[in-house]
């Protein structure tokens, strides 16, 4: 029922239970590309396992947590934002993406994160954002440079993904770094 | 993050956990007025029912069934719509609102119903909307009327409120009725 | 342990999980017949189906809701009756029955429901009881009409069943209806 | 809605959450005299906690496990029996009871016990019925002596009752006993 | 990460749910031998069935009641101990113990109940140690006579063990009877 | 009923529910030096919260997850340490401590850090430990330096305590590094 336009032809959105049908299409579009650095075309391999996948995101989200969002481009959904985490009474929350091949190239998720982190921190009044990403993913630590986030660290061999394990660096950007950017 | 304009200056959107401040004062300024035929205001009396009122409903959305939409105006929250029951795999729902003064005279909870009923039979494919009104609730029953609704009985004495049994008439709205008024 | 006779070879009496096997077997014979409006014998199909589906009422019965109970004739389970709905706090409550075609014609479903009802109204200090039944089911509404319940309107086309929408009419009886039709 | 005759004016019926009010007043009567041996009135002490137990005791009978049973004389709730234990898995089950002084000296526990032996070993097919008894309740043992219960042990010091430690003898029946019993 | 030595080369331990292949290949080995007296062999006959064993036992453990305890002889999981039963608000608990053949004969499980025992009386403040077994089961009894148990009496066909109804021995043991055996 | 010796009047064991009454003197001694830096005196602020607090805890060390450790010194708890998160499938575990005044300068903590590490790398085949510390907690990051942990970045105000926002630094140690340094 929702969405915002994130350019004339693409929308974000709510992603809910009752869109598995469409977010498994998207998955199997996307799956290889996708599960590169991303447990969903793990987790999401028929439409059961698609719609217990947004279902357990969407009771964290009636919890005023996890959220996912889906983006659609010219009608089809290519891709999505969310909160990987989002925890109101601490200030903090994790943002991140993925994207099929044919969503990708025209910074529709640059736009996506800005809708979401500008809802964090003006209207939430969260004080803190994340950026979670596998050292060799290039294209999601250009998004996060080019939303203004910071490097912290990196988590050696933390993540294990498809048997090998990923150091995971963090980024992060605080409220204030936000407004000032916005404002310069 | 996500809203429709009904208007100008007034918009429709999620009702959610974390509004629970916003609706509770929302409420006790139509406690009296909402609480004539509505049972929110009994329900909701201070910010820890408040919440557990809209976490309440948040599960059900999360599951694909009851939902609660905030209308606000001037940047109020002055009521709502709601599906008050949404059973996808039956294809039934049932549609209902609700307003302080200050919200009512302008139409909006009209123009919000009329996005639902849209989403419902447009997007989710169901095939009867209902709604349900107390006997002497004639402001709800000129909104059913309005959106092209049919009155198909009166469930004598069948809801309690406040120590009184109203009755309930229950109005109803096919999805090829909806699509022909359209298009008239 | 417990049963109220209905006539000299009829019994009523609660329905429980343990008579999963005794109720499968019912099913099974009446499966066309029942299954023209009634549910069960869809989601009754085996032993471990039968025993989840007087389980999930058992648990309702427990908690003060819906409930089932059995009619053997000839001391074979040959139907019953139930409280759909049982809502002690509203004072309404919705009743209905479903019987193989060896059960029918005797009038044990008219003298059940008279058990439940007086329990109902009297015992428990209902004040509404519903019937719903689909327009076709002569012999049901046969059943409602006989109770002296009145029709109320008919819900079109709300009833999904094995594809077809059927409309459901609404019937109900108030406590001082039951109680003007005995001192008659 | 079900009860059997136990005497002239006295009567055997499932004991349900709804009977809460009854069962506290019952309790609260008998409060001293059932407390001797009894844990019933320490922990239904107002009506939320009277509901509690009789609602606990409900989800286990609707899991074919523990019921209780109340014996109604002259139309008042005098006392009970029960399945304190009731495995259909394992064939065996546990049987007790409580009364308040006015229900004393008439049998109607020993009638009522025989109605539940029937039942588990007929009905149900159960192999074995226990009898606790706290080595001083000397009413209590008569019971189990009068239906033909075998004294099998001694548990020493095994029950903690408001503060002492009372030896509790273990009495049996088995299925072949009863039936021997019967055509004796 | 923790053990107590039974003997130069034997070790108890709490047996956890990831110990699940170990006690699987344990339960292999020992299943015939083990199975005619203990259920364990016929609930763990996978991998999945025996982490579930454990994962329910341990959850038991968490709420201070039933616990596991595992015995390696050799470096190899050969049997082990357990608190059948464990109620602390009522001080009475159940001692238990199985053994594959390779464990037996080295009095390894009565230097395990010792421990356990000990903790049971001496830390806990339990009042009452219980112990049952199957009326054939010799190994067992001697157990629990070189223990200090007292035979309290025979629970008649009790026990359904594969098709088979056995007699279980209750023994007992109390807190002061446990004092003056180690000071005698 | 295990422990294992830290030093001659020092051992280390697994704090489970029962200990609720010694956790919560100790965490009552130690409340203002503890509740510098960790949670816990805030959240353990009489018995029943005590007793929650281990529950949760417990609940999760049952499910192979978080685990708890106390440190006694001189027969008194004095302290702990603990698995704050423990992920198998992942490979990935996060280590904690915490102590009262009366524990400090004896090395307690690293022993049993020792313990743990050694634990999770040899027995349970983890990859990598993490500590986290908040910026100014310096015998805190002395413990993670002594133990060869290596600091990977600092998580910028990122941990809400007492009103205050601290920076989190993150330290890790993989299990090639562990057993390198043994062997140095």
């Amino acid at each position: 029922m929702f969405s915002i336009d994130l350019a004339d032809d693409a929308q974000l959105f709510p992603l809910e239970v009752w869109h598995a049908e469409e977010f498994l299409a998207h998955i199997d579009r996307g799956r290889e590309f996708i599960g590169q650095f991303i447990g969903f075309p793990d987790r999401a391999t028929d439409l059961e396992s698609a719609r217990q996948l947004l279902r357990s995101n969407a009771e964290k989200a009636a919890a005023d947590g996890r959220r996912l969002y889906g983006i659609r481009a010219g009608g089809t959904l290519v891709g999505g934002v969310l909160f990987a985490d989002f925890d109101a009474a601490a200030g903090n929350c994790e943002v991140g993406c993925w994207m099929e091949p044919a969503g990708t190239g025209r910074g529709l998720v640059t736009k996506a994160c800005r809708v979401l982190i500008d809802w964090a921190f003006d209207v939430r009044g969260m004080h803190r954002a994340e950026w979670h990403v596998a050292g060799g993913n290039e294209k999601s630590i250009a998004v996060a440079r080019r939303l203004g986030f910071t490097r912290e660290g990196v988590l050696r061999q933390s993540h294990l993904h498809r048997g090998v394990r990923q150091d995971i660096e963090v980024w992060s950007l605080l409220a204030d770094e936000w407004a000032a950017a916005r404002t310069a």
